[in-house]
């Protein structure tokens, strides 16, 4: 068999049982969340991910600039440690490049990578860099947790009577992409969706609000909406019923795209708000926690329900009523059946 | 201009010099040794170091079996690790592949991953599966220094008056390496030579010896002995006199190579034995600890010397006497001038 014959998910699950050694009582979490968390001495907790990119697979240069490409690739991992309720400290990068790239076009890159340095306050501490046939850029990135008791953020916590919502609006970045897979001539206002799509902002300070508020299950839009809510249920035994009409959407992507923003918002990735599951006091109190940070607060847009079939459902309820069974449609690298 | 143009080492200077935010007071040492070092809280430290191998630029699947490649990946990040005085605790994958691997040759790749992880104690805790052209492996490993004072090796801590020493014989794995480029027909005893350069060793317990004996400057053999030493020089602000009758080289290398085997020794990489700078007292002290642990102690291979020019140079001393000045003979990965 080969390896495009399966799901990702389904190949990652066999991979993991060859390894039956190597274990350590400090790892709370391993391979299948949005990074991994241990801990290293008793108390304190470290959060790491690893994100590799590859050229004309997760991005084109015909669309993204070096600089925008240097962001987004610490930014995605940045969004990873968010989502798991800590900050951002320590990255390593390692690169591969064909020979013929410009100088200066990796200096736009380290350029991209330092803005987001100086952002999200963290150090590029390490790195390798090597030939290769096309660009490839793997970001691993350290954290601290955010929360002074050793609790994190994981995407099996959620339980039934939890409420679901989401830091932001969604949809801006997967508009951003549209119009520039479309080629379309750039209308007023279109510059705030290539925004969106090419400088992705992580929520670390909602992912402190979150925490802090008590909540435990949360984890990134990166996939889409339905597909990353459907990670949760998968993980947490659960379903969940969405609202379509409490989706918040990106502004400038319903001027621009009107009815298809609602799409846009559901299947579209990268968008790196937070979504989350917890307890209706829970929910609350995270957001005024934000609205303090002069946030938004925190969007509700539907509920944890109990498990109706054999696998996870993400239903989403009509303006009419109606509840329908949404396909996950979200990215899979191995477009295998699952 | 392009990256070809440019060696290795002035390519990530110049890039280095870009980042011009997001320091960390906790970060003790950054880009340009084996690993990163940082201080996540007072009195510990942390090491980190990420390494990216590339099908048929690092490897090719011709002369490395898919389980052999698995523990190479680990293992030369282990050695990384060792090299600054640590141990590897937490390894992250990220692994590009193309949709016609065969599902059985990753997961030989992953039983690799778990020989290494069985053999040297830690474990895997996350990754990252993507499609890509061609297979690329970038592993990135997470250790704790094995010393109880929060000290490190590093390149930079060679001084006048130290000695020179190596953990073990050298020239092996490039002997093996050449083997299999050869494709001559195999002799008895070859087995050892090709066991060494798929299955190297890196050096944890030799590594504890070093820095409990209070040596501080050491690296591990992996662009070739000469190379290596001359990153010690040219970090430290040294020269260094090897003695070419003193490198101990791999005997089955001998026995196949005759008087070959020492240029596969200075300049063969990927061996992953240490090789070390410091006081007559501290090397004696380091050996015998090897030895209790029943290791065949240090190697003492030549001595740090004043800085004669304007650069870094490693000379070697013939039999005869005669000291010649070494181009050094190791890898480096974007061909330019340096």
């Amino acid at each position: 068999m080969q390896t495009h014959q399966l799901g990702e998910f389904e190949l990652i699950d066999r991979l993991r049982s060859r390894l039956t050694g190597g274990t350590s009582p400090r790892v709370k979490l391993d391979i299948g969340d949005d990074a991994a968390v241990w801990e290293p001495t008793p108390g304190t907790l470290t959060v790491a991910t690893t994100d590799a990119l590859v050229q004309d697979v997760h991005f084109s240069l015909e669309t993204t600039g070096w600089r925008d490409l240097g962001w987004k690739a610490l930014a995605e991992n940045v969004s990873d440690v968010a989502a798991m309720g800590a900050a951002p400290r320590y990255a390593l990068v390692a690169l591969g490049i064909p020979g013929s790239v410009p100088v200066g076009d990796l200096e736009a890159l380290y350029d991209g990578f330092n803005d987001c340095l100086q952002t999200y306050r963290f150090a590029l501490v390490g790195g390798d860099l090597v030939r290769a046939p096309v660009v490839t850029l793997q970001v691993t990135l350290v954290g601290e947790t955010l929360s002074p008791d050793g609790s994190f953020l994981s995407r099996d916590a959620g339980r039934l009577g939890d409420l679901i919502a989401v830091t932001g609006p969604v949809g801006g970045s997967a508009a951003g992409l549209r119009l520039l897979l479309d080629r379309a001539p750039l209308r007023p206002g279109d510059d705030a969706l290539l925004d969106a799509h090419r400088r992705p902002r992580p929520r670390v300070g909602a992912a402190r609000a979150l925490i802090e508020a008590g909540i435990r299950c949360a984890l990134d839009v990166s996939d889409g909406l339905v597909q990353d809510v459907g990670h949760i249920c998968e993980r947490s035994g659960v379903d969940a019923e969405l609202d379509a009409d409490r989706i918040p959407l990106f502004p400038p992507a319903v001027e621009r795209f009107g009815d298809d923003a609602l799409e846009l918002g559901l299947t579209g990735g990268e968008d790196y708000e937070l979504v989350c599951a917890g307890s209706p006091a829970a929910i609350s109190l995270a957001s005024s926690r934000m609205q303090a940070q002069r946030e938004e607060g925190l969007f509700i847009i539907g509920r944890v329900v109990p498990r109706a079939g054999n696998g996870p459902m993400v239903k989403l309820r009509q303006p009419d009523g109606e509840l329908r069974s949404m396909v996950r449609g979200g990215y899979q690298h191995f477009g295998g059946s699952a």
